[in-house]
Order: C-alpha cells, then sequence, then structure tokens
C-alpha cells in the first residue's frame, strides 16, 4: 500500500488532462503487478473524472456542458454565494463529477482504456493549486 | 480489512452531513496508518457523496439545485411512478450523485480536506433509514 | 487480489441490467469473506452505475432522462462532434454517470441491497462490444 500527497499546479477555470502530472510523481507503480489507484481531491469546489483524453476539444465541450447545466445566472436561487456566483455552482458541479476516481492496476501500469484519461475539473474562477490523495492498493 | 453494517437514522428529504454518525461507529480506523475507507449505500433512491461541511445553506441549495434539475414536474415522462412523484426521480438523482463514496485515511483518520464531509442525500420524501456499509482496507 | 478483464457483449443504446453477465465470469468471489468489488470500464462513451434492479421501465425512464439533460439537439454547440450527435453527449453522459463502481463483498457475495444491481450505460448509438476490468480486494 503506497500513499503520496500531491500539489497540483494552479490551473485555470476548465477541465485539464492530468495523468501524467500525478503519475509521474508516483514511480512506484511500476511494482504493482496487480491493484487499484484511487484518486482523491480534498476540495469541494474542484472534482475528478475520467474521459477522453486526445482532442482537446472535449475538454472544452465538457466546459460548455456544465456552465449550461449549472448555470451561474441561476445563483439568484442559491443561498451560497458569498464568494460570487461561481461558488455554489462549484460545489453542484463537484458532486456531479465526482472527488475520486479508482482505476485497475495492471503489469505495473493503470490499465486505463486507449482513450481514457483523468481530468481535473476547476470550477472556480480563481481556484489555485489543489491537493490530490493517491492511495495504490496492490501486490 | 474492517466491515460493519450500519443504519442510519430515518431524516428528512434533502442532504445531510453523516461523516460522525457514520464514523463514530468505527472506532478501529484509529488502527490504520494508510487506507482507504468505502462507504456504500443499499439504496436506489438515496445516495453518498462529498461536499461542504460547514456551511447548512449548502446542502438547501443542493437540494434546490437538484429539484430543478431532475424535476418531479417531468415525472409524466416516466413511466416508473408507482410510488409518486419522487420515484424515478429519485433513482436518477441516485445516479447522478452515485452509490458510494471513498476516502483516504492516514495516520488514524479519514484524510478529508478541511471543508469536505460525507453527505447523504435523501431523495424520497419519506425514506426511512438507510443502510450503509463501510469497509476499510488498510495497514 | 483478483482481477479479471471481461468483454461484454454489444448492447443497444440504453441502460442493462449487467450484475449476472460480470459475475458470472468471476466464481472466486464465493471464497471472499470480505472485500471490495471494483468494476472498471475503459471506455469514455459508456458508463457504470447501480440502479434498480426489478422493473425495466427504470431503464427505460433513465434513457428518456439523460437524452433530455444531456440532449443531441445541443450538439451544434459542441466541437467535438467528428463521430455524430451523439459523441459529445457520450462523453459527458460518461462523466456524470462515472467510470466505475466499487461493491462491498460480504461472506462471498455482493453485498448490494435488494433492489440493485449494476448498469451498463451504452450512450452511442453503436457502442459494439465494451471492456470492463473487475478487481476484487479482499480475504
Amino acid at each position: 500500500m503506497i500513499q503520496k500527497e500531491i500539489i497540483l499546479k494552479p490551473k485555470e477555470r476548465g477541465f485539464h488532462l492530468i495523468t501524467s502530472e500525478i503519475f509521474s510523481q508516483i514511480p512506484e507503480i511500476t511494482e504493482i503487478k496487480k491493484g487499484i489507484a484511487h484518486v482523491f481531491i480534498k476540495h469541494t469546489s474542484a472534482s475528478l473524472t475520467i474521459n477522453e483524453n486526445a482532442d482537446p476539444t472535449v475538454r472544452t465541450d465538457m466546459e460548455t456542458y456544465f456552465n449550461k447545466a449549472v448555470s451561474e445566472s441561476d445563483a439568484r436561487f442559491f443561498q451560497h454565494t458569498f464568494e460570487g456566483a461561481d461558488d455554489m455552482t462549484s460545489h453542484i458541479k463537484s458532486s456531479i463529477l465526482g472527488s475520486s476516481v479508482s482505476i485497475p492496476i495492471t503489469n505495473g501500469k493503470l490499465n486505463l482504456g486507449t482513450w481514457q484519461g483523468i481530468y481535473l475539473c476547476e470550477h472556480r474562477n480563481k481556484g489555485g493549486s489543489r491537493k490530490i490523495v493517491v492511495t495504490i492498493m496492490g501486490e
């Protein structure tokens, strides 16, 4: 069992591919024959998901969709808006997308599909750096 | 590996912070140096998520949002409404939010961010008591 | 720790109960006294969720809801539509529903609630066969 806390560089609002930013910091993964990598974000206004790793327009389209589905123009219906229109909407997006992803490890590598990557979903206009905890269980 | 079934007290429709209701019943967590706590709900009309633990209006705003996004006034488009307008909508909300959360454990404690807590999302008007299974893997 | 890659038979667009299609291929689960089964889909246009296992209209209603919430008539707002109107919408649905489910194992069986089953959510018009990785951690 390996556990490591990682601090991601601040990213602008939107969806970002972070598979290598995380796993370049965990070389021990090569020793795991089979297991699970659990990636957890310690925040409630940014989230993690797995999606398409090749075409950057998928990340743009995700931002377009979620800004429409959880709209800041509805912020008037919310009470928790101390920090602006992107405050409560960020909490909602986080719960829809989730605070962790978990991925099988096979023969020393993440066993992702060809087109899969891990996204950091930064929902705040100014989110700052984000803390991630990676826990690897395996043998 | 520790596993325990917990019965949560019935809660009214809405979002409820349940971190201590669950983990006060699992004192063994203090013995885990590093690991994962997996929390699973055995129902399809209530769900679990991680969100802001301090301001109760976040929980109210979550209820406001999900009632709009998965509206009971759309229940006429659904077939599975035997138990009322909150029947199918509860199933949908459950799949959007998810039936489990998993959280790293570090030095005998849940390694949550400062502002994170576990929510029970009760989607039914009268959900009754809810069964949770907590599984802890660690060393 | 048991790990197995499973290929699901191609399914038509919509929500499908796949608990037995998966676990009939993992008889070793009977040897696990307590643990976790992690089920992961290696695709970004199909997803996994847990929902009602008895009434097939729940699966139809799920498809109805998600087609409305992530509408193909909004495809004009997206850039990633090379493969048709169901391309980007499938990626979005996948992130909302998620690429994995994890379920406690107790006394050799999935410890699901009476009404819970695992769904494959096929978001593409022609998704083809889908690869699943099941990882079981337990003792």
